[in-house]
């Protein structure tokens, strides 16, 4: 079944059913990826301004079996909002459709239209006094939409859950243009499947996420900060355990550090100032977030005294101030930008059973050493079994020399993972850079069962076409 | 398409594909549930032992098209376990299915066989240092397999979430036999569609649960509780955000009891202690569970203080001792026991959102009255807008009096929760019970988008036929 353009001639039949300036070519910024892996040429751009707008728009695609893809910020890593090949598709922009319907601290609810921008969500619940805890680098520009239809994480995860985690309810267009409603703030509801999870994480392919009812928390009202050496991998998982039985929920983050990365920090980026003169071979940022009533305890404090005694820990600073803090976590948060100067052949966002992470790390230095005398830096969210494991050139070399190792080692990377009962996007997704480790490492029944899902719903094929599932 | 019967040939042909025990006619606690609304005189029995044999036996379902019921521990409250008419079913029992797989307090995982009592598994957790939240009622007898496929909710849902929140991962056998293997441990795995959120909550129509992958948390290590009066439903509402703002997630309980609760207890269980002596019009009762950096700061007293000054708290006692903290417990937990001394004409167990609850109860209250002078006896997870709305007789009457009045309570009743937005089922599920309400309530397209997908997943309707969806 193949799809056909969104030409001049679809878009005049679908101007008059819009108002006048719904429709236009679409610019640059919506052809391209952030990294310029995907790009095409030229597409419709249409920009609703409502629900009713967006199921006008998906219905005549359905009808005459155009392909579309629900765009958010762009700030997706994966390809999943760039069409880069087969007829002129329609890219349907959410951005307009950007309204908090209502913010209730009460009911610990915000109702958020797809195109506000995550930045504003949680300045909206900032506002009552609420947090909405979904962060990420790329909140300034990323959607909500985008946001759940990918299941962003980011630096949350540990405490509050992911995109799919925070999201009570949606509203969305089905593929056949319908509108479904499902805007519930309801914590409890069994009437019935689960047809809200299937659409949040499906990439726009089952349809087009138009608003969302998501989970609201009390704001920490104090942190509590420490940047602790450890000995080991093994060492920071035994951390961690004793962090949650003393601070049990309140661990906001518990990032692992490599030495790798303070290298490159102190080679890329030396106006970040590195918290320890001698760089330990790993380094661990706990923050704790404390409400009202266990605020200024100094909580780490005598969690960090068990820990030295234990030797879990070998050298430990506690932040003392905000400035302290932010330097802190300016550390951690520069990692990939360090990385951008270096350099990586081969990135990976990946998930491990988080006590086999000691060995996964140890065997994928390994991995990669048979490859070549490559670098690794290994390092992200802990507490979450989410590692950035990324494969730098050697010392002096250049990324642009090592291109056609690139396939190779990823390929080795990801068996790894496989084999360690892990998951090769952790928190991108496939969108299309990974449609072929989506077939790779499924098993069939899994596979196919997806599939099965997506051609119920999307029988034509037209929603995000060759996201998820590779074309044709 | 209509089914055949588990009749001794259909028997016959499955019995030399597995052990010799496996097979048997069902006894008598297989085919009633648990209020008497639903039996049947017989039905065959399956007892498997493994993930394997589950396929073989439904696969056979499949290819003779016989209808079978997945069965935990039958302590379901709307029918789902029970098939009473159409031809005779084959039950299949996951009870000898009750392995703990594993355990790792490092990875916070616990994997569990379906048919493990939920208390095996609490205490397999405990013994590792670790809490699994999920807790109700019937966890002395429930198995997990049917706490995640009916997504049980319970005491602890404000905290931890309902099944469905604590559930990393599944094993399961499809309607065509095939086994799902995705007992996954990662808490983050963006990798396609949430198949697992599918399965669970489908009340065994989409599958047999066969085993999961569970989250486990630190346990609190000590707890603080009230009894608080407090003068409105609206004001126990301005409470619960003053505790989220003093506690955050550390809050465990937040339940909301009714004067008329109370007075059923005096009447019905005098030897319950009630913790005032003038009964309050509505009183929260209210548990933190606070890990060990935390223990010991007597945090509710600061809180009360400010409620107490801001007359949204009348007044208050804190548990002292553990015996104290049970007397307040068994307050709450002995409701259910004296309602059915009274005996309801009509039980509800719905949702609301949150800030909407007040409006609601007054409503409610004054809908019942039209139809009769009744008593309406309120209570339950105000933390999770979960209310318990049960219609009893005026003082003296019985219940048996007003049967005939039964359906026009409970019309009523799930008519002004579906104008507010709310569940005419937050926790018990569809089962049998329930299906016309989901039918009544559903917008046609969520109802149409369900049976879609129970179609594309069994297509010859064997899958506990008459559950969710009503037969024919």
């Amino acid at each position: 079944m193949s799809l056909n353009a969104a030409d001049s001639n679809f878009a005049d039949m679908l101007r008059p059913l819009l108002p006048n300036d719904t429709l236009r070519d679409a610019d640059r910024k919506y052809l391209e990826e952030s990294r310029g892996r995907f790009h095409r040429e030229s597409a419709l751009l249409a920009l609703p301004r409502s629900v009713e707008e967006v199921a006008i728009i998906v219905k005549a695609c359905a009808s005459e079996r155009v392909g579309l893809v629900p765009y958010g910020g762009g700030t997706g890593l994966v390809g999943g909002q760039v069409i880069p090949d087969g007829p002129r598709p329609l890219v349907l922009s959410l951005e307009r459709m950007n309204m908090i319907r209502s913010v209730s601290a009460a009911s610990g609810v915000i109702v958020a239209e797809a195109g506000c921008i995550l930045a504003d969500v949680q300045a909206a619940s900032e506002a009552v006094d609420r947090l909405f805890p979904l962060s990420l680098a790329a909140q300034g520009s990323a959607q909500i939409g985008g946001n759940l239809s990918t299941n962003a994480g980011g630096l949350n995860v540990l405490r509050y859950g992911s995109a799919r985690d925070l999201c009570l309810g949606l509203e969305a267009v089905l593929p056949n243009g319908e509108i479904w409603r499902g805007l519930s703030p309801l914590r409890k509801n069994n009437t019935g499947y689960d047809i809200k999870n299937l659409l949040i994480g499906s990439e726009g392919t089952l349809g087009v996420i138009t608003a969302a009812s998501l989970r609201l928390f009390s704001q920490p009202v104090a942190h509590e900060t420490a940047m602790l050496a450890v000995p080991s991998v093994e060492a920071a998982l035994a951390l961690l355990s004793l962090a949650q039985t003393h601070f049990g929920e309140t661990i906001s983050a518990f990032e692992l550090i490599a030495r790798e990365s303070l290298n490159f920090l102190q080679a890329s980026l030396p106006d970040i100032r590195l918290p320890f003169s001698e760089l330990p071979d790993w380094l661990v940022l706990i923050e704790l977030g404390l409400p009202k009533s266990m605020a200024g305890q100094d909580c780490l404090t005598r969690m960090l005294q068990e820990a030295l005694e234990g030797e879990i820990v070998l050298d430990g600073m506690i932040a003392m101030s905000a400035k302290q803090r932010d330097e802190f976590w300016a550390v951690r948060e520069n990692i990939p930008a360090a990385n951008r100067v270096v350099g990586s052949i081969s990135s990976h966002d990946v998930s491990i059973p988080i006590e086999r992470i000691p060995a996964f790390i140890d065997e994928g230095q390994a991995v990669v050493a048979d490859i070549g005398p490559f670098r690794v830096n290994c390092f992200g969210h802990l507490g979450d079994g989410n590692l950035h494991f990324n494969v730098f050139p050697p010392a002096g070399g250049r990324k642009s020399d090592y291109r056609d190792l690139q396939a190779k080692i990823q390929h080795a990377v990801h068996d790894l993972v496989h084999h360690y009962g892990g998951s090769f996007s952790a928190e991108h997704g496939v969108g299309r850079l990974k449609t072929d480790d989506l077939k790779r490492y499924s098993e069939p029944v899994k596979y196919d069962t997806m599939h099965a899902v997506k051609t119920l719903l999307d029988p034509l094929g037209i929603m995000n076409p060759g996201a998820v599932f590779s074309a044709g």
